[in-house]
């Protein structure tokens, strides 16, 4: 493949990260020929038993729903970005607390609730045992739909009025990080929300300290996930297993990818960083995994619209792959060294 | 234009800088929907009497010529992104070393040679003074043609042997800095190259200062440039006089920005930056104009293929002005506040 690349009629490397995607989506297809087939983005959504106090979340829980809804209008910006770079588009209802029944028959909606919203952490865990489970096993589920549908290339996008907190702690168990370096503001927190937002999430994790930091990734998932937090650590697992190009979104998603990375190492193997968001944590979390994002566009909006907006360049690198001429072919029709 | 953007279905701010994009583009076209259409790359060539020295470029000045026929054939990288992201490709022989007269009736291809490849500035001005305004009137003159096509977006791109030292002479001019500052790799220089490459140039400078600090932009111009930086120096001037979105490219394209925009400082004002390239001196150019590239992918091939691997980007901007659901219809729905 290297070779392939570097026969190409341009200098060698000078297509910079484009030739290092190409060369890793060759890897993961194992083929020198490598495509990108029928990308998908998933949006899973589900709401969080925090945002009902107010503390940590400048937009109220009905938020969810209404965007859900959004969706599944073809209104907001994910539907948008889909349209126009021919994205297959699905909407999960992971968890939302509020009913969406009305909606289980328009094509996008996957009607998958494992609870009207989790339970409030600073009570207890957000979700049971078995909750988890069950919802890890929902996302394995619509992956191994959508590929046997001839789909090879996937993102995950989400939607929950507090769920940067989730990914805040989770970030914080996971990396063994202070909350002071993975808590920002989400989609717009003020000065004073952002001081209570972090001590409330602090006393959150003096009460769990101990169950997360002793037992397994799935135990600090249930305690501080969300549903759709849980179903897309589940979407990863299942993707790469699958071998699919799995374009990795922003805080929400990468921290799924870090609880999952923590089940099965190899999963990254599979994964492309669409871009390095606004939220501060993401920077960290990217750093960290060594990634090298392909955008920096100060997103912070989440739906999966950073994945949306890659998969063009995506698309580029296995493009130039297939179509460009060869040096070769060019010195034999002129005898030119090169 | 604010107020519509801060009305759509998300937090305000949450899509960065392609916020920013769709504010300027309102801008440029004076309109609350702006648009884009019929996007059109076009690739200026041209050779520079210093490449046959071979001090400056491991690749010899063939190439050129060469590289204009893959492209007219559509296998360059150029012609892979374009054909991907559906942008019009236009090439021009702005002074190609080369007889190009058999391609005179592909649909691509304009036939506006200057010279056959410009003067070595070793030994006196690359250009005389009527050839470089002959060539900013013909780089005019292919603008006002596609404008009335109904084009109004814009990017160049360019090809020719040697044209990272026209340009890193041009910036050092420019930009009042030394050649240490500005000269680069190019599309591949070793160690010893880029040694040899800065030697020569800073004895080109040496040679001509005293001509080119003290008088005008275009005098710089027609000392250190080459014919296709020439046309791209009149092709910025009449496309922001047409209020065309401009889509910048890298280090060679950049270059001839800064000479258009000293001789109108409104240029800018048109300017959308595609990307920051490998190129070492291109950051610094970036950075000098308040720039905030919309990619970063250490691409160093020139030919527009930044602009054209953002020009999905700038479409994803005003897509969402004209496309998303507003805030107020979500609040009408349902009542909840945001």
């Amino acid at each position: 493949m290297k070779t392939i690349i570097d026969d190409k009629t341009k200098p060698v490397g000078s297509l910079g990260l484009l030739e290092d995607i190409a060369l890793q989506i060759g890897k993961i297809q194992l083929s020198d020929a490598p495509e990108i087939r029928k990308p998908h983005i998933i949006v899973f959504a589900g709401d969080h038993g925090i945002a009902a106090t107010g503390k940590v979340n400048p937009y109220p829980q009905e938020i969810t729903a209404l965007m859900v809804e959004n969706f599944l209008r073809g209104g907001a910006a994910i539907n948008v970005f889909c349209r126009q770079n021919n994205i297959g588009l699905t909407i999960a209802d992971s968890g939302v607390n509020a009913d969406l029944s009305a909606w289980n028959n328009h094509p996008q909606f996957i009607a998958a609730k494992t609870g009207w919203g989790t339970n409030n952490y600073e009570d207890g865990p957000a979700m049971s045992f078995q909750e988890t489970e069950q919802a890890i096993a929902a996302g394995r589920a619509i992956i191994d739909n959508i590929a046997s549908t001839g789909c090879n290339t996937i993102g995950f996008g989400e939607m929950g009025i507090g769920n940067s907190s989730s990914a805040s702690l989770l970030m914080a168990a996971m990396l063994h990080l202070p909350l002071e370096k993975t808590v920002g503001r989400g989609t717009g927190a003020s000065d004073e929300q952002l001081r209570v937002k972090l001590d409330t999430l602090k006393q959150v994790m003096k009460k769990h300290q101990g169950v997360v930091t002793l037992q397994s990734p799935l135990k600090t998932l249930q305690y501080f996930g969300g549903y759709e937090i849980a179903m897309m650590t589940g979407a990863y697992l299942a993707a790469a297993k699958k071998r699919m190009v799995i374009v990795v979104d922003g805080f929400i998603a990468t921290a799924a990818l870090l609880v999952a990375r923590e089940i099965d190492p190899e999963v990254t193997d599979c994964c492309i960083y669409a871009h390095c968001s606004g939220e501060q944590g993401h920077h960290r979390m990217l750093h960290h995994l060594g990634a090298r994002p392909l955008l920096n566009l100060g997103l912070r909006l989440g739906e999966g619209t950073g994945s949306a907006l890659a998969m063009p360049l995506i698309e580029s690198a296995v493009r130039f792959v297939k179509e460009m001429a060869t040096l070769s072919s060019l010195v034999a029709k002129t005898g030119i060294p090169t």
